[in-house]
């Protein structure tokens, strides 16, 4: 069981802005970080002690690079598993390839989530327009087909309204391997953050309440006013979850609260997540130290917040309001030095401290 | 009145903790740091998006290195002047060479903080061991003799215990030009940490408690219980400092506080300073952050705390207390990085929230 020391290296897969906050955390720490990206000015290299500029399919390159540092990590689920096999032969992987297979896939997500105990909404594979026109049948509508594989903020999704419309939505997705999802009648989209340290200690963020728009997160409440039974099964249900997947680090786990207060889970991070930055100034400990700790073999940090807090991500031109935002009594910027503004960007985010 | 983009850029002479923890806050807020140090591997090169390596002295790589960002700020005092004015000559620099050129010399800073107001203990200039008797019989003893410049830290001192000691003492700080400083019967020592924009707005956070040993300080408990009227002159004091300067940035001024509640500087710091490290994790705009608001031309943020804190430093092989800090409860480990332990170096700090 690895243990970094206080001047040890940790190695970053991604070097967006989750790579650029890790390092900032781990830097807090007295460590230094390798971001591995393609993209040489990637937002978390101006944070790095240094960065290899390559692509993930350069296997030498990753070997090399996990060679020099004394742990790996990823920031983000869709680091080609070969890349993560090599990284993990040269250097320890924390978390492991086996979330990242298991997150890859939603097919094989929700029935690793289902073989465990934690419960989903029901789901099919479909692999064609006929499939897709059965699965729709079998789990009624509406519901959603999604691409198995490399999705994100509601990209490569379609609602399939009536049996008939489930052929098209398998086109309008690209004719891509898929999951029909039956729908879910949530109430609230919630979603817990939590560690599980090398000694198989788990500590668990309280939930925060997400509100999303156009498939993106627009905003996290944290803590969300919760049951006590409602509490008690999403931490559960983390537990459950990062024990199965004999995980190190930090995992962002999504939830729809039902009306009666009972949970699914929608989807699971294998990262840092969206909706665990409000930690960042809520918490002594952020979602992000817990990771660098767990990464580095460390004790786990305190989860409790000192204060309620309010997360708005700041997406395409929000962030041309950031004065606005430093004048805001309590509210807290945090931008992610990316030099160019996109629509559905994330460019930033506030934490409001709610005292 | 220059105000940078959230994507500009701040070069910081010194490449120090302070340096390290001030290109931090700057990336949290987007922009990108180039710090300027003699030493390739200092801490700050770690965690900035541009490192130059060079001596103060070689006027060219300052003039280059200016050139290159949108201001210009440093993390110690005791930065060349001439560095600082060519520095100047390229880019804006904040705070300016005035509060340099004042704060270097122990001399020129008493007298300018008595000729605004800002009350110390009395003093005298010593430039001979005959002066060095004449000024002990003056002041009275025990009294304590320094080095004009370059002291930090309790070095380049020594204590007067009669006149005759006056000569030896001054052969101890190495015959250098001197200050001879009345004994000051304080009760606590006390410290402000506060900021000045371009606006000329000041915001202070409140004063914190401070504790030395061997002359480096141990500990900062912040904030301060003082009665009404010192926390007003401590203010005071504050404010009279920053605007006869016309200062940006953030300062550190070091107070006695004496028995009847009456303040004393003792010296100010043209920086960020060790005895506000505790805003990093009990403020949501730290004093790193406001010091990087006031050089980017921003507004001022919030100095109120969120949770009474102390600060301890951990100097030398304190550091090797690491995993303890780590599992203590409310408390905030900060490692610098150093990749050497030596007796009397700061390796980190931590901070204690007092819930």
């Amino acid at each position: 069981m690895t243990q970094l020391s206080p001047t040890g290296r940790i190695g970053v897969l991604g070097g967006g802005q989750l790579g650029r906050m890790l390092a900032m955390a781990a830097a807090r720490l007295g460590l230094d970080t390798v971001i591995f990206d393609p993209e040489p000015d990637c937002p978390a290299s101006r944070v790095a002690a240094q960065t290899v500029t390559a692509a993930y399919e350069d296997l030498d390159a990753v070997a090399r690079f996990a060679a020099s540092v004394d742990a790996v990590t990823y920031e983000f689920e869709n680091v080609p598993v070969e890349a993560a096999k090599t990284a993990a032969a040269h250097a320890v992987l924390r978390p492991g390839v086996k979330a990242l297979d298991i997150a890859q896939d939603r097919v094989t997500e929700k029935t690793f989530l289902n073989d465990h105990g934690a419960p989903t909404v029901a789901f099919r594979a479909v692999a064609s327009a006929d499939e897709a026109r059965a699965a729709a049948e079998a789990l009624g509508v509406p519901a959603i087909l999604k691409t198995r594989r490399f999705g994100y903020d509601g990209k490569g999704q379609a609602v399939v309204r009536s049996v008939e419309d489930a052929g098209a939505a398998f086109t309008a997705i690209g004719e891509r391997p898929a999951i029909l999802e039956a729908f879910a009648p949530f109430v609230r989209e919630l979603s817990v953050i939590a560690a599980r340290a090398v000694d198989g200690t788990v500590r668990a963020y309280p939930a925060g309440e997400n509100t999303h728009e156009g498939g993106i997160l627009r905003e996290t409440r944290a803590p969300a006013q919760l049951s006590d039974a409602t509490r008690a099964e999403a931490l559960r249900i983390a537990e459950t979850i990062l024990t199965a997947l004999d995980y190190v680090g930090v995992i962002g786990v999504e939830l729809f609260e039902l009306e009666d207060g009972s949970l699914l889970v929608n989807e699971i991070a294998p990262r840092v997540h969206n909706t665990g930055h409000w930690t960042m100034d809520a918490c002594a400990c952020d979602q992000f130290e817990q990771h660098v700790r767990a990464v580095a073999g460390w004790p786990l940090g305190d989860p409790e917040p000192l204060v309620p807090a309010r997360m708005i991500n700041l997406i395409g031109s929000d962030a041309d309001d950031w004065e606005r935002w430093l004048k805001e009594p309590g509210a807290v910027l945090h931008l992610y030095g990316k030099r160019e503004t996109r629509e559905g960007r994330k460019m930033g985010h506030v934490n409001i401290l709610l005292r």
